[in-house]
């Protein structure tokens, strides 16, 4: 966004002129119009599409990896920017309309807002695979608007209440949870399982958090930034790891295959863990947690990298690995998050390290892009 | 093996001399001393080890790529070949002597043999994945004598009746049908799927034909052999697909794109097989297998090739694929395969193209080194 | 029906009348009115209620058990007849008019019809258990009207188009098949499994040829009629079994291990099928199949009888039974069992024991009521 | 046992006698000789069987109500009472012997004894189900010896070091632990979930704990004993339900349809729990448990009464219910009772309301067959 503070400017002066003029401000929007250019803009006041749609004011809302790639390169491996798009999917907020059809919400009622609808109808989605749905309705993924404005539309059965002890920020917060909650199912996460987790960002954490409340006998978290596992060791992780860099020369699987057998033996693991998530997407950790992983257990990809990387597949089938991908969420999943975070056992707030208001939206933007390590969630509040 | 000849005839000698002499011919072995040096041998016939052991006069013994690798290069993974090795895994014969404790054999039985007997005792057995008991001593794979001999002794729950209307040669293909039972068991192989094997050697075939027994819809076979090709559709495949080659400069990831998108379009299908098996262990065709797995599918990797590969990890965890191993056999497998041959479901002679005695042995390996594409399965006869 | 013959000539005659009126003869319609009243009656032709509906032109319907049991009784659990209701939900048909929403059919196209449309929205549905959902607007099921018209209204996605080489009555038939596909999934189905059915009705020969085509091993039918058991055997079981009765002052379920033990003996199995099937709701054929599964086997209650039945509970808990109920059918099950007809691994035509025309629906209902042991599949041709 | 306290006073003698003679008492053992007839013996010091096993000198066993059962009727299901018996089979003690083959444990480490060894050589056992194993040696079923005596011989790799800080007391109540663990594994319990548990005595509390170890969403404790609810609400139970009794006259399964709708109502469940435990076996809770368990869910029996019950089969048909029985336990079970006692989830010691002296082993046994409310678990030390 170039002249982002003029934009800033005209926004403050058209919120000034909504006091005096006529035609009042109607639907704030955060607009990313295309690479590296966002703006303000005030929009038509969404209409419900269905009867059984209904019209949320946003609240809160967090800001994501995913986001920011939009903002800075305009795609995300299909999904390219070709026309303006409202930014911001990670949100709470409170309802202020329904149509005539819903019947398990009403207008005032405080919500966590799933931001994929599916199109219902699809084998995938009448099999209860709605994340793959290719018809999905997702806020800010071209060509669909995000939830960075005054009012978001969505299907009612898609937005889930959350009780009178949850603020909006942790309604917000409960879409990385629904993905760590996703992850979870994807890796068939059972009780008293030994777990690892590559990765102590928000995603990382959050999963680690998730295996603790499942019942997880030991998670370990690995990340390379010390004050990341500091993080993770109190937010769920029992075990932190820092991996020694490779040193020159050394070739990189043999690397990860070191990596891997020094995380087992500070762990006091005879076998690897049950579970590997990998929730960084860099190749080096790719390959460490393949070799990590116990013969005959479960591997998940959530964290997304390079499209192709060296993979260690005569170990994996060896080994009679499972190797799966997590991507969204399916039936379910948001509910549970939401019950995660209403009883307590996941303390989201903690994750925040910056607060914005919307009129500070590209600062926000700015903060989640400098990749710093003592930043892991930044949230924008909505317009009131 | 040098002076192979010389072997033999000094087999031939000693047995002209069992004739006359008092110590009879015992054990004839056909033995791998170190890497490219086989020679036979006549060893003491075996004990029983314990009284759940059984004796089998070996009938027919099929020769695999893992046997000709040993011979060839001394190891796979970390068996290392350290101390002279009889041959041989895919064996059937005759009940010659059971232990005290058998009551599910009889002398005279004629049987096919499981060539890997695990521990029983380690978390894996006890949990019914005795497939990666690391205490399997398994026919032929460091330090473990193989089946190549006149006697092999093993458990008498790792044996199976055969029908009478099945052959001893039948019964030793029971072993690779064994391995295609498998992939299909981690392939979750069901009824009216679309399944496609990338491979038509033996296993590769023998996966279709299961996966044809076992209702599937579809299943397209894949390989670069237009014999093999035209084989595998008088075997199990409705569908035979010759992929092109990459042309120069050509990205292989690309290629393998292009490949996975012209299966579907020859074939009929709108978006990928259900389920995808790689039998080749081939760098391109895993490339094109995990490219050509439908959304939420899943992928078996059940050939082995290069120890790390250039693998398309983001389009498999985009499309919430499964990817899983298959190695060696688990529980009720090998009954399926004497089922599934005894039944005429899969008419395993029909992959026979060559046969040997045995003192022809180093020959038949000499062939299967060749990977000539007119051969499929050779079969050694055992000694009389 | 009181009057049904002067119903017929009404229709008849309204459909003279067509010829030459301005107003047609609409949507000729076999309609339940309260129990045991049916009548002809012409309604109005229905229209599309969204732009994802397509209306047909009901060719073929089959006659259920349940179709009869609303007839004769104005309930089914607790869906209870309050007001006329169309019936019959087992079609196929021709599509005559599409919403503008629809693109996966066109005008023309020859169609089966799954049944029952669900609401898409529950937690039921979104999960992939769309049989459970409470809201599904089931074709014949109060209050919903049934497919004995000549037109019904269906959501795009619940039609499934046919080949060319099937006929409407198969189509028609594909909601049988359906059903026994269903029970198949719920079953976990998989090759070389020993399966028994209790039941050589339509559902019960149905299940067998499922289990055949599936790759089963042995297929075991059970039934009381022994001409039944001689059908079963052309169709899919490998062995038929006609159960002794119980003799005077026999204990029951002492009765029923007998039977158990008897099906085995004479079978050949040491252990039970891994699978047993009850398709008939019949209280000792439930404690018969109840006591045959295997240690560790699955029992599958697809017919229904009485609400409350005498239950070997202990005995399922020793063995460490898993019992399944199975209901309607769910995602994918339409399309396997198009496939089943379509490819010819089920002959569904050799089930039709009698066809009528459209004005002798009574008549056909009368004939299934009668139970006759010499009639399978009783069908109606469309009003044309 | 007639004469009960004669037999204590003979073994008085006998342990004095133990101090002057050249005989030392050998192995004091705890038999039960015939139907109500139990004694105490000096039984020769077992001998290993073979190199895998261990000697454990036994130092606490817990008393379950099938000691009690044999020791009243002399029989369970088809296991008879025909020759003296071993009582006992809940115990933990220390290693004072190792055969040479045993490579996981040493003289002097304290474990917890898996009462159960099977023949791992079935099908049962080596597909993982090893607790169906008809072979298996299982202590105090006939014809097994138990282990309420000095001394019992086990294979090394059913027995669990425990750590330093638990106690054999606690060690021993593994056992009971296992067995709601392993009732959490057939009903495939995962975290969120609600649980409705029938049945607060041990097993029943100790289900709740796991479920609510396992991250649980909501406990619900059933039983007809306030004292007991209460225990419940402070070991697992978020919810304690006392049934009202049926009034006289009304239909049995009209109660249970009747109960099942209060617990929903006092618990604010919509829908009813996801899984539904059955601990007591007894008929009304089976029917309020089948009509309490959601559609789609999984109802476990886990207790054992009557062998025939009275039984809602069509609504667990229509609900499309999983019905199933736990028996035992099977692999990573008992690892995991111990990881759930050692890290203090389970507080098992406050299940023990009773302790006492090996030579008090009758009257331990009186006290449970009294069926006490306030009587949970006894223990009884063992021979110094």
């Amino acid at each position: 966004m170039s002249g982002g503070s003029v934009d800033r400017v005209s926004l403050d002066i058209s919120i000034r002129e909504t006091k005096t003029n006529v035609q009042p401000h109607q639907n704030p929007s955060f607009v990313l119009r295309a690479i590296k250019d966002v703006a303000f803009e005030d929009r038509p006041v969404p209409q419900l599409r269905d009867a059984h749609d209904v019209r949320v004011h946003v609240g809160q809302t967090g800001i994501c990896g995913s986001d920011v790639h939009y903002w800075q390169r305009g795609r995300i491996g299909d999904f390219v920017l070709n026309s303006p798009m409202v930014l911001g999917h990670e949100s709470a907020g409170t309802v202020v309309e329904v149509g005539d059809q819903v019947k398990n919400l009403e207008v005032g009622q405080r919500v966590a807002i799933e931001p994929g609808v599916p199109c219902r109808r699809c084998g995938y989605c009448r099999s209860g695979k709605y994340n793959l749905c290719a018809d999905t309705i997702f806020a800010a993924t071209p060509p669909w608007d995000g939830t960075l404005a005054k009012y978001y539309i969505v299907a009612s059965d898609y937005v889930y209440p959350i009780p009178d002890h949850m603020t909006l920020e942790e309604g917000a917060l409960v879409e990385p949870t629904a993905v760590a909650v996703q992850i979870a199912k994807v890796s068939e996460l059972r009780a008293n399982q030994t777990v690892a987790v590559f990765g102590c960002g928000p995603i990382g954490v959050l999963c680690q958090a998730v295996a603790k409340a499942y019942g997880a006998k030991k998670v370990i978290g690995i990340d390379i930034v010390q004050s990341r596992l500091e993080f993770a060791k109190t937010f769920g992780a029992d075990h932190a790891f820092l991996p020694p860099l490779a040193e020159r020369g050394v070739d990189p699987i043999e690397h990860a295959e070191k990596v891997a057998a020094l995380i087992k033996r500070e762990c006091g693991l005879e076998e690897g863990p049950d579970v590997v998530i990998e929730a960084t997407g860099a190749e080096p950790c790719i390959q460490a947690g393949v070799h990590l992983t116990k013969k005959g257990g479960l591997y998940t990809q959530a964290g997304m990298g390079k499209e192709n990387v060296v993979f260690p597949m005569t170990t994996a089938c060896i080994r009679a690995l499972t190797i799966k991908g997590s991507i969204r969420y399916t039936a379910g999943v948001y509910p549970t998050a939401v019950d995660l975070v209403a009883s307590g056992k996941i303390d989201v707030i903690r994750l925040i390290t910056t607060r914005f208001r919307f009129e500070e939206a590209e600062q926000a933007f700015d903060l989640v892009k400098s990749g710093r390590p003592d930043v892991l969630k930044v949230v924008i509040e909505g317009v009131q």
